[in-house]
């Protein structure tokens, strides 16, 4: 947020517009049509102190306004582009635009539609929703200087063996038993920051970062399962999160940092028994209870020295 | 729900367990696990009106007894087995594990797990979620009577063309403009009931009622989108809906009816005006405003004479 | 929905406009403003099968023209209503001013803003959100038969203890222990079906149903909790929620039948062991673990016999 | 996040238990009841860096074993204590008792069971739930250092009337008109950053901060509202937040920031015309559309000089 001295206190605000949703829709030559669906939120660093403490909203952009932009921005994008060039050009046009404005971020979510297959061919203008969620934020400034991460939500992944969890501290609130047998799931949130840290210094190819996205992916899921047949043991989520992040940071040299937040979301032995009966189900490596609720919070950040997320 | 009079009242009443969540995983010789994960819920009709008016619960299946029992049938399921199948087995056991209850409905919602594919092979213990869920719910009564209904939900499909709407009543609240030319998206929930009224009909075949989901699923998709290329126009949500009905209907033997909720997800056309600039975003069949809140409702089914939904 | 045969088949359909969300605001002359906020649900059984089996959309009322509507009405509505009454007026609209229309169901969920009171006194255009939502469905005939259904939604009740569930069937799925102590949760969902089964009965009395929703929400939670001191014990939910039902069809001669869903949410008693540690925590009426998920579901509607919910 | 240099990156990270759900209750001598449940989130700083790199859990203090811990402490607080101090309290046990844990962050969030009246008395053991929450953040270090920050969460205000938003910057993006009525809604998320910084200074006085949350309530509501006849006039959300905090800061010592995120959840005019009928709906300050999507957000934080959030 924008700092500043103020009667005596220090105040910081930002103002902006959330969920602003955005669908674009191109037609090709050929018959074929491309479609986005963005949910766009847009915050301001803007000198407008006045509105705060003297009633008086001259430096204000109003909000609405913001909304609009993203209409005609929207509109002005006659070609495809990716969902981080559209947030950095409306970062940009904002950081530009307006006097008053010294930073911007952009966030956007995109709807995860896909082309629909029919009898083996692609639709030429039918969709259907997929899963994991395309996401980015940028924050620019009016000097030209970007930070650009990208990111996934929702990748929701499990395997049924090759995971366990032993040799932890055991003290007397320690009841987890140890284990090398255990399913591990979990909801991958990962975002990534590119080393790209001026709007100079953004790839001009079109859809560059969509397949950067995709092959980010792809280095996610690859390590965390292992190869189709034998797989890979996973010691901890700790242990696989990071491999995960070494992974990204060894493969793509224009990312400087990566960070992975991993949930353990349990699936429970099912061992159920009571005084009479004391094995009404007794587990097996068979029957599980998934649950969200608790679940362990793993995460973190692995960076080169000259990067931070 | 089981109705009774009572002191001069009409008396109805039903009790069970929700969200029952169970996941089960079978290891195959060859090496590759297959696994499931079910929301269950259970409601039984139940003779236990002493349990309301005279503080008796001799006749109560105790909801946390249900609940076991989910976990131990799923134990007993040492094959893989369909969705429909497990509810069927456990409306099955209540009902004739009771003297009290005269009938058992289960639902099951199932999480869509799909296995992975690494470098193009199937994993041997990966799974990753995917979208729309499989689901199904069934009445077994004592008699051995049942009523079957498998569905999907959270099926998300969109068109960018190749529908309009046209003709509709005007009167003095109408504004809508008529059109040829607009974004079609809705969130299919579909259900269809099946022939088989009796548990002695349940086809046996492992896994048949799996299958009969996916080609269901193919037949509403193919209807919906039409064609690769040419696509298929839509008049109106309710056309599209009924043609998708009559599909499956006409398709299936063994399905006696189908019903479909298509909400008409808007994707409104982008035009934004001031007194000052009358075209801020001016209309072209490329910006939309995509909005849940209000969407149109249409539902409908459609059955053989001698079946209803 | 409205029913018809078609080619051979049985056709039911029904279509309207989900989520439309109007705000009211009225100023009184003494400075005093009243407001309310409304989602509102409107179907219609209609005679529109063109529609769907040969393109022919004349007969549609457009959910576009019901949505604007519902702002049509609501502006209208000069002195402030209950949400019951705009529910009957926006449906009798309907039935009466399109000749296709024989039937429609309105539903509405009013959002529980409640007036502020600062230092004591109530504030002249402050509102805050409160708890427990008040709804309606009303479904008016063409011929002016009504059936109107008041309700709660969201009332979550807790009582720490006069709780206990005993003498319940034991088999060998049971698990679950006798006890005469323990927390009693539930959300209660309430609907009451009132005798006024015409237009012409409808009460004329300005915010009488308004009224009507506070009274029977006090009998509801006198029932449910006893009196202050003493409380009252609960050998059942199913116990618990027949006397509320009744207490509701005694006291109130113009309802004539009265539903309740009770889910019992479960405060599990924590007991946590290991093998070293056989007492990690052991319970003392003191420790629950709150879940939602699992849940028992109990329901039962209690009618007199000239009506049913 | 803790740092740390490896193999030439740098790495952070953080791992603990998410929605640890507890309920406490507590039995008065005077057979009144006292009860709450808290949704308790912790994340730990500690030397763990090898299970993330050479496979060895030695250092971890896994993760359900926190969550018993949750359980351990809430049974050993045998009278009633604030939110606040059963967070410090754990957060203090995690950095006193593990060698390994530098420090302790942990969140929790209450749910507002409120005791009912029945007949105008307060009920000895029932309790019903209300709307805005009671949350806490309280980070600490095992030098006994403290960052305590309460706050509340879906706090949902709004007012009919004493609000406008005039002289913003208009250009060719602007087509919001000016206004001086207008309703003003807003969910407020609001936090406070307490002076004390160090476990030794924390006031001993059962149910202090359970107060002081009351009462900075009322001053943010008192000054968001006005009086109760007159109101207080508007001019921007941001002038009106800046209001909120001040009044906190001036009249709270012990307090040295607050935070204040209060989205604009517009209430548009409903103005329906079309080319036919140019006034289905004109709007007189009577009808209005509630919206969530988009919403403007608005936040930010006033401290002394010495603080910060």
């Amino acid at each position: 947020m924008a700092g500043k001295e103020l009667d005596g206190f220090h105040f910081e605000q930002m103002h902006g517009k959330d969920r602003v949703r955005v669908a674009r829709v191109w037609r090709a030559r050929d018959g074929r049509h491309f479609m986005v669906e963005w949910n766009v939120s847009i915050s301001l660093f803007s000198d407008c102190i006045a509105a705060y403490v003297r009633d008086d909203n001259s430096d204000i952009v109003a909000t609405d306004t913001m909304k609009n932009t993203v209409y005609a921005k929207a509109k002005e994008c006659t070609e495809q582009l990716s969902v981080e060039d559209f947030a950095i050009l409306l970062a940009k046009h904002f950081t530009s635009f307006y006097s008053q404005v010294s930073g911007a971020i952009v966030k956007i979510v995109e709807k995860p539609w896909e082309r629909v297959y029919i009898d083996g061919q692609p639709h030429e203008h039918g969709f259907k929703l997929g899963s994991e969620k395309h996401t980015v934020e940028v924050f620019v400034k009016k000097s030209g200087a970007v930070k650009l991460v990208s990111g996934i939500e929702e990748l929701s992944v499990l395997k049924t063996t090759k995971s366990g969890f032993e040799g932890f501290i055991r003290d007397k609130y320690t009841a987890l038993p140890e284990t090398r047998e255990r399913i591990l799931a979990t909801e991958v949130t990962a975002s990534w920051r590119y080393t790209y840290d001026n709007l100079s210094r953004i790839p001009q190819k079109p859809l560059y970062f969509t397949e950067r996205y995709v092959d980010v992916k792809k280095v996610l899921m690859d390590t965390f399962f292992g190869p189709p047949k034998e797989g890979v043991y996973s010691p901890s989520v700790q242990s696989t999160l990071f491999h995960m992040e070494r992974a990204v940071l060894s493969k793509f040299p224009d990312i400087s940092a990566v960070q992975l937040k991993m949930p353990n979301l349990h699936f429970l032995p099912v061992n159920i028994s009571s005084k009479d009966n004391p094995a009404i189900v007794k587990f097996n490596d068979d029957v599980f209870l998934p649950t969200d609720d608790p679940h362990g919070s793993i995460q973190a950040s692995l960076s080169h020295f000259w990067s931070r997320m």
